[in-house]
């Protein structure tokens, strides 16, 4: 019997969590080790809930003593693998969402004081309550929790406005590979004592410690918007129009989100009760929003007046302006829809890249040429945060194709596309992280220099290498 | 004589930078070893200048080989000592004053490369000529460089809006303590393959690496702007009015500075040219600042707005709004010249502390009654960015003490107000970085977890300690 799964080390973890704080049984199990996609699966000796920070950090220090694996978890919603386990069993699965605390709300200081488990949908709804907004917005918010999001610098569509997860932080409580805590929650906008400590956890993927509670912002809750589906000639016109608008409306633009024709189709052919809101077939799309704190901010006039100026200088074929919620809701509902309904298109190749705003239009025509030039017929579903440079540059497979040799290009495919954001300076990763499926790619398009920088930083905070291993790093050689 | 001063020494540097990137001559070496201030003053073997990256990597891996300090230097105007040697003569200061290219500007994108060398100002007025702003501001804006900044993650009166040197900066290229160039210049909004290195660099005061280039975000240009001041019962009413105008106005509030009286009053006896804008002498003033990227936006309207709301509340004792610009300058100038005024009153003690912006009004009771407790009659001249919880809470004699008696209290007053900083979960440097001047009291006043990362940190980017020695850490007991 391995030391994982000896009564001994078994009774002490129950000793610190209780048995509402240890799942053994293999069918509770089963969810903690498969990501909802069923993309990955895994194996683990325990799974452990702690309820507080004080339980986590005894669970830490005895598996540090033991020399066991830990795997961090919280809603499980990744697209990388990054909280499922190895296969051994020999590792803990460590799930923080049994610590769902609201611990403070401080309107003035215009902050929230949030444990790890609490889920997005919940925090957003805790700020609301307090007139305030936190603004983190994307599709697993009903079930992601705030130790994913800071874990992963969560993403999605409010980064245009108000970025990413970790712009949205002021401080967070980590406990470190050996059981100790360290308490960084501060709620200061400005703090220059020395190195930036809370930059290094978030984004780690849980390979440094585990983020227990944060301090993040809160801003001012909006009271009007404007939402416009407009018709695009091409991805050049999009970045002049996001130009444009950006420049009149300042931070009244929250969002601003590109598609192709493709990706339309596949969602009118497949999200029951969607219609194109528009009369012709247009090469490109994007979905835009404008919000104000003021409640009757004149948005649709000036979203108007932005998009007749567009129309004039040819950016613009043709727009709808919702005129009231639901219908902003319906446009919405397109883009929503997009990542489902290809699945029904058989396997669909994913990748989320960056790259400067201003090189899109490059990206797309060289790499939709490259793909096309080596596989014809692929479809091409490409969408996503244009103005933050991120595509989900997606890839279905020709008409008629067969799933499983299509599915043998996988690789291939995403060897062009992962060069060509090379190419352009880019990330082949802008918003999931690399969990377990990335690091190798990462290994291979990222600086040697900055692998290394990064190695030697893993080696310094966590040097049993205790904390997710397999994740953010490749094997080494 | 020393290895640092002997000829082969110089001419392999000589042999990087060339005569021209090289100063021996005492004279010329003077305001590079002395602070604008007068309040440090160093030695050196030699300030050498080098020319670009190339050049700075070479002087960096000679030095390396050779066991010598180095001290980077951008412009010089910090407050804390970082960037003057120390008195031994045997570091090099390594001055990046002449990497002044703007490299690229990328509208599209919003983004401007930058070398360290450039002047805040310089990058100001580029932004500008591109139809962008580049939003940091501060005092030493004609003088500071870019490299600076990003070493001591300036802050200035537009972080309320636009964030430290931090948010506004997207990528780095960072010179090693062993001379590599770490290539970090992306333009990227969003990147998850990995930790997130430049936050260690930016900030980190030249004892990690030295920055060579960045790459910084860019934003809309305002166009219509309008400024109030007004006087205030109190902080609390101060801290109340911010919440109340950044609900309403959002990021259209991008000034908001409080002062007390007795700042304003020493503005009024030293600074030639104000006047005091209102009747009747009050406790407390703000500086109130709204701007929008719209030309004809109604911003006064909504500055009146929100002044009657408050002064109904009784938030607002009286207020007047600038008609123009040059009413706007000379508002701002009551405010810009507090530091110098109170220079003229005798020694000024000075703090740059942050709390939560909710604990402002608490702070300032508890420390100025502490303060008057101990040294009856001080002068607390207390005022700053209050919506980034930032003050600078600066001390002035009693009316007629003795500049050499009051003097010896420096670190008596320090300690009650670093003390008070901690009981509210603050810092003891908000902008000003820590520099050689408050290591010590870092170590006094942060949790000793914090500092042993940071210590392990700095341990595995610079294990020789060639960088920066002596500043940020505290020599270790």
């Amino acid at each position: 019997m391995s030391l994982v799964t000896s009564p001994e080390f078994i009774r002490r973890i129950e000793s610190i969590v209780g048995s509402a704080g240890l799942v053994q049984d293999p069918e509770r199990m089963h969810s903690y080790l498969v990501d909802w996609r069923n993309a990955y699966t895994g194996n683990a000796a325990l799974i452990v809930r702690p309820a507080n920070t004080e339980q986590v950090a005894a669970v830490v220090r005895l598996c540090h003593e033991a020399n066991v694996a830990l795997v961090p978890q919280g809603g499980n919603t990744g697209l990388c693998g990054g909280s499922i386990p190895d296969a051994t069993g020999q590792q803990v699965v460590l799930s923080l969402t049994r610590m769902t605390r609201i611990r403070e709300i401080d309107p003035a200081n215009a902050t929230i004081t949030v444990e790890a488990g609490v889920i997005l949908q919940q925090l957003q709804q805790a700020a609301s309550e307090a007139g305030r907004l936190f603004p983190l917005s994307l599709g697993a918010e009903g079930s992601c929790t705030v130790g994913g999001n800071l874990a992963t610098n969560a993403g999605g569509t409010a980064v245009l406005r108000y970025g990413n997860m970790r712009e949205l932080t002021l401080g967070i409580e980590v406990v470190l590979p050996d059981g100790r805590i360290w308490n960084g929650l501060r709620g200061l906008r400005k703090d220059n004592t020395g190195y930036d400590l809370k930059h290094l956890f978030i984004g780690s993927e849980g390979t440094l410690g585990i983020i227990t509670a944060a301090v993040l912002k809160l801003f001012p809750a909006t009271h009007s918007m404007a939402t416009a589906w407009v018709a695009l000639p091409s991805p050049e016109a999009a970045i002049e129009l996001i130009s444009h608008i950006r420049g009149v409306c300042a931070d009244r633009l929250t969002g601003f989100e590109m598609m192709s024709r493709q990706s339309l189709e596949f969602v009118l052919s497949h999200v029951a009760g969607c219609r194109d809101p528009l009369t012709s077939e247009q090469p490109w799309y994007a979905l835009i929003e404008l919000r104000d704190t003021i409640s009757d901010a004149p948005l649709t006039e000036l979203l108007e007046t932005c998009l007749s100026h567009a129309f004039e200088q040819g950016l613009v074929i043709d727009a709808v302006i919702a005129s009231n919620d639901s219908q902003a809701a319906a446009l919405w509902g397109l883009r929503e829809g997009i990542s489902e309904a290809q699945n029904h298109e058989g396997p669909s190749l994913k990748h989320d890249i960056s790259v400067p705003v201003s090189q899109i239009p490059a990206f797309i025509e060289r790499t939709d040429k490259a793909l096309q030039a080596r596989f014809p017929g692929v479809r091409i579903v490409s969408y996503g945060h244009i103005g933050d440079g991120n595509l989900h540059y997606n890839i279905s497979k020709p008409v008629g194709a067969d799933d499983v040799a299509f599915k043998a290009n996988e690789l291939a495919i995403m060897d062009i596309i992962y060069q060509k954001t090379g190419e352009f300076n880019g990330s082949i990763s802008a918003e999931h992280g690399l969990g377990q499926s990335k690091p190798a790619a990462a290994v291979r398009f990222k600086d040697p220099l900055e692998i290394e920088l990064m190695r030697a930083i893993k080696r310094t905070l966590d040097p049993t290498g205790l904390m997710n291993p397999g994740k953010v790093f490749a094997a080494e050689q």
